[in-house]
Parts: structure tokens; sequence; C-alpha cells
């Protein structure tokens, strides 16, 4: 009977949040075929049963899950398919397959990041390019540090759809011993958001390494929920309630996260790096800097009043200077 | 001409946060009385011109601010009155005071507490015990660390009222160089918030002592902003937008920062601590403790569900285990 066979899935992504979401599905009863590009990556995990490049304590189950270099044979016969690469890499992972890898199945994106050139959420793309429809499509969304996962620690995740009952089946999957996933009926506010929160730690480790405290950071957040409302609320209006953990809670764990990479890529230009220098430094990019270049094309057509996302903007883009822009941010933040 | 002559303030309290606004209100043409309980820390003023207590770093301008011991004289002729001592203090700092001695006076309270045997806002024990119409009630919310305020670190205060104009006024003698103060017409919503928020501190305490991660913590904090809507929204129905500073900021400010006591104090009884030897190793009582049981009392009239303030209270005044009653609200959080 189809309830006592296990689900089919296809993961598409060899990183950190990958590897988490693997090990969250695998207490459960599934069948997950692993696709990565690196050859290296997957003949160490089939032979070590890790992966030695992210979350290298994670054990990987044999007999759950299968690793291969090829995406077609990933998605073979699966029946749920989850993006988990980074956004700007997402076309590349899926090149040469067509409408019909995809028909039938539901598409989850654990990508939080827009497709950089055409400043497209994930689920549109794949919509766009595959013909996916929107009620076979759902996205999953924090608070939820994969290092956490790793170690069992109790969190949580929200799985959005405009289907509730495709958000329902999925939340189902990833519900497990120490992760309780609830579905929720929004699915670009939930992606809009988390491309957002990016924007807001870069603002908040500009305004740390320039020297602002603790009191100017609550505030920063508190201003920040009100810009993603209005900004979500003009792009997709729907009833939300943006305190739920989906927006808030993805947003306070990356935004007071010492570890997240855009708080660390800010701080280094509030204390005077140029872009190259910083990026040079972290030896990447942060996702908020191609994040920021997309919303704020986005908002020409919407003109929300967004003085956060503009300074950072003008700081990446326009080569403003760090101090004289948040001193500009200052005086419009109540 | 009137707008000439310095504000005439009374400050009621000689803590860290009374010697923060006296340096606020410093910044503007005020003639500030500053009543404190301790002649030896007013002599020092008088002497030194900083508080040898708290934020001594702070210079007390002396033709700016008088210190006094004697309440009734603190409260001659001022125009404004602020009470800036812990709630459980400040009935005995006002003894001796009548009516009379208020009346005509703006009263404004700068406390984050609640009369603790009466289980009253600290606006409602004033306007009861003598007489202050609402419209000349206000109150001071953060997000503002009395500690950052003397760095002159970039600092936001709300002034919330009932009477708009009222709190526009204190909010104009509340602003200066590096604090931007704005009214907003609410203060019972404010106010609960403040207190509240400790008692969330202390729930991200309990949870820290015990293990639990950051995961878990943005999901505490997005689902308390939920429990204090539903509570403040029950107890005094208006429109507001929690994520306002006054509100969300005020709960980040002290739900992420390991210098508050709350959280603190709530840290200790996840390890495992009686509360016994909590307050013993604290050397003095969180302000959570006491509100915790306020708000579990005023709850029994307006049954709002609140699983967190109830873990709280079961764990504080029922010995209850915090790893279990944790682990019941686990499973309540989404």
């Amino acid at each position: 009977m189809k309830h006592d066979s296990p689900v089919r899935i296809t993961m598409v992504g060899g990183g950190s949040w990958a590897t988490a979401l693997i090990k969250i599905l695998s207490e459960n009863n599934v069948s997950i075929k692993w696709w990565m590009r690196s050859k290296t990556d997957a003949n160490h995990i089939k032979t070590f049963h890790h992966n030695k490049s992210y979350l290298s304590d994670v054990q990987i189950n044999p007999r759950k899950v299968k690793v291969c270099t090829r995406v077609r044979d990933a998605f073979r016969e699966s029946e749920y398919v989850i993006l988990a690469v980074p956004a700007a890499f997402v076309s590349d992972a899926l090149a040469g397959l067509d409408t019909r890898d995809f028909t039938g199945k539901c598409i989850i994106s654990a990508i939080k990041g827009m497709i950089p050139e055409k400043n497209q959420l994930v689920t549109d793309w794949v919509a766009d390019q595959f013909g996916v429809p929107n009620s076979r499509m759902a996205v999953i969304a924090g608070p939820c540090h994969a290092e956490e996962v790793a170690l069992e620690k109790q969190s949580y995740l929200t799985i959005g759809s405009t289907d509730l009952e495709c958000a329902a089946e999925v939340a189902r999957l990833l519900t497990c011993r120490f992760v309780q996933a609830s579905p929720l009926a929004d699915i670009y506010g939930i992606e809009y958001s988390a491309v957002m929160k990016n924007i807001i730690a870069l603002a908040s480790g500009i305004t740390r390494g320039i020297g602002y405290g603790d009191n100017f950071q609550a505030v920063l957040v508190s201003n920040a929920m009100q810009e993603i409302k209005r900004f979500v609320d003009a792009v997709y209006p729907q009833h939300r309630d943006l305190s739920a953990s989906a927006y808030l809670g993805d947003l306070l764990v990356t935004a007071y996260s010492p570890f997240s990479r855009n708080r660390t890529f800010g701080t280094l230009i509030g204390r005077g790096y140029t872009i190259q220098s910083a990026q040079a430094e972290m030896n990447m990019i942060a996702e908020g800097y191609y994040a920021v270049k997309s919303i704020h094309a986005i908002n020409r057509q919407h003109n929300v009043d967004m003085p956060i996302t503009d300074a950072v903007y003008n700081i990446l883009y326009e080569r403003a200077s760090p101090v004289a822009e948040m001193k500009i941010l200052q005086g419009k933040l109540t």
C-alpha cells in the first residue's frame, strides 16, 4: 500500500542546508535521491556515509539516501523535489531538464534568494521554465540554522504554499523528533521576506561596523519588519501576520546571529572596507549583496517606502558613504 | 516668555535609568529637581557632579540639575514629574504626597513593572492614588539600555499617552543629539508590553539554560509577540502595530541581551538552580519574577491563550520542572 512504501524525494544540492534537510527527512519513511555536482563529495558520501564538506558529523543512512551526480537520474520517479542550491546556481543545476521531468511532482524551494539577472523569485522561475502549477509548489522557511539541526536542537520550519494541502503534505515529511514543521497559506510573502532578511542583516552589520549599539539594532529590526510588511503587501497583497516564525523568526535568527554571512559582510563595509576587499576577506559573496539589487529594482514599479533597503543599495551600488547614508537612515527610523 | 524659561521637571529615583534620563533632558532647556532616597548619593552628586552608584561617567550639570532628598520639595513648582524607581518602591517614594502635589502636572512613568500586591499598572495606580487625569499621564518606552545612552549611542524612545498632544510635549523634552523620541497614542499596551517582555526574557533564559538554541529562541520570540498582542488587545482593545519599536524593539533589546537581569535569572533556573539560590547568586530579584505573577492573575479574568507566560508561572510558582514545562511549551509553538 502506498502509505507504507517510502516517500520518494529528490534533493538538489550538496551544501549544509541540503545536508540538514536530508537528516530531517531520513527520520521518516523516505527514499531520497540526492544530487550534487561534486563527484568527489558524492563518492565520499557513498563510501563513508557523511558529507565531508558540510555538517560532516551528520550520518547519512545509505538505505534511505542514494547519491547521484546526474540530475535527470535524481528526478526519475520521485514525488517531491527539494531545491537547495544557491539561487545563482539553480539554473545551472537544472540544465538539461524539461517540463516532462517535472510533471506530477511537488517542487519545493529551500532557496533563500532570487534568480539574480531576472529579479525573479525561485518559485516563479521554476513555474515559468518548467510549467509547474502553483498548487504543486512550496517553500521551506526557517528560522533554522543548519548547524543546530545537525545537533538535533529543537527547531521549527514553516512550509508555505498557495495550496494549504500541499503545504501540509510537505510539513508532514519534514516533521520529526527535533523539528516541527507547520503549513502556511503564503508563498510569495515568505520568499520575499526570506530574501529581504539578508538585506536587513547587511544593514545590521553595517551599523554595527560603524559603531551603533543594541538600542539602535532593536529599532532597526522593528522598522525592518514594517518595511518588509509594506513591501510584501504591495507586491502580493493577502492577509499575513508578520510576527509568525516564518517572517519575524527568520529575520531574528539572521539579524542577531554573529555567524550570519550577510551581517559579517555588512560589518566589514561599516568598518570602511571596500566591497572588493570585504568579499576577498570573506572569500565569498553574501546573498544580500544580490538581493538588495533585485528588491530595489522590483520596487521601481511599486514605490514602497523602503528606507533601509535604499540605504543598503546606495552604499553597495551607488558608492554612498556608509556613515553618511546611515546618518540619513537614522533620521527616518522611529 | 514661557518658551524661553527652562521647563521645570521633577525626577523621582536615583538609579541608572533616572541618571540616563537626566543626561538626555539636560541637553535641552530644563530645570530639574532630582529626588533620590540616599543622602550619601545626593551629597556625592552635589559635590562631584556625577552619580557614583550608577552610570558614574555621566556628568551632571549643576546649573540644570538640583538634587534633593525630600520628595515634596522636588515636586514643588514642576510641570512634569518623571517616575523612575522600581515598581515595588514607587508607593514608598511618593509616601506623604497627596492629590494637591500632583495638580496640574504631567506625570510620566519610566517604570517597567506593575505595583506588586495590587496587580496594577503604575499609571493606573497613580491615577487612583493622586487623581491625575489620563490626559496628563504618559509612559516612556525603550528599546533603550541606559548604558548606551551614557555613551551617547543613537537611541530611540517612544512616549505613550492616551492624549497624543501630551505625548508629543514629552517627546520634545526627550529628543536630543543622540535620542529621537516619538509620540504614540497608546499607554496601556506599551506598559503591559514592557512588563511582559521581562517574562519573555525569563523564558528565553530558562530555555537557554536547558540547552535550547538560536532556532528555538527566534521561534519563542515570534510566538511571544503574538502572545503579547493577544493579551493587550484583550485587556485594552485598540489598533496597535506591535512591530513598532515600543513593543517589538523593547522585547528584542531585552530578550537578546546577555546583560538582561531577567534573562540571567532564567538561565540559572534553566540550569537547575532553585529560585532561592538563583536570587542569592544574582543578589537581586528579577522584575519578571513579580511580573509573571501579576499577568497570570490578571489573565484569570481574560482567559487569553498564553502558553509562554503559563510555562514561566508554573516553573516559578508551581514548582514545575523547567525541562518538563518547556517540553510542553515546545509542542505549543509554531
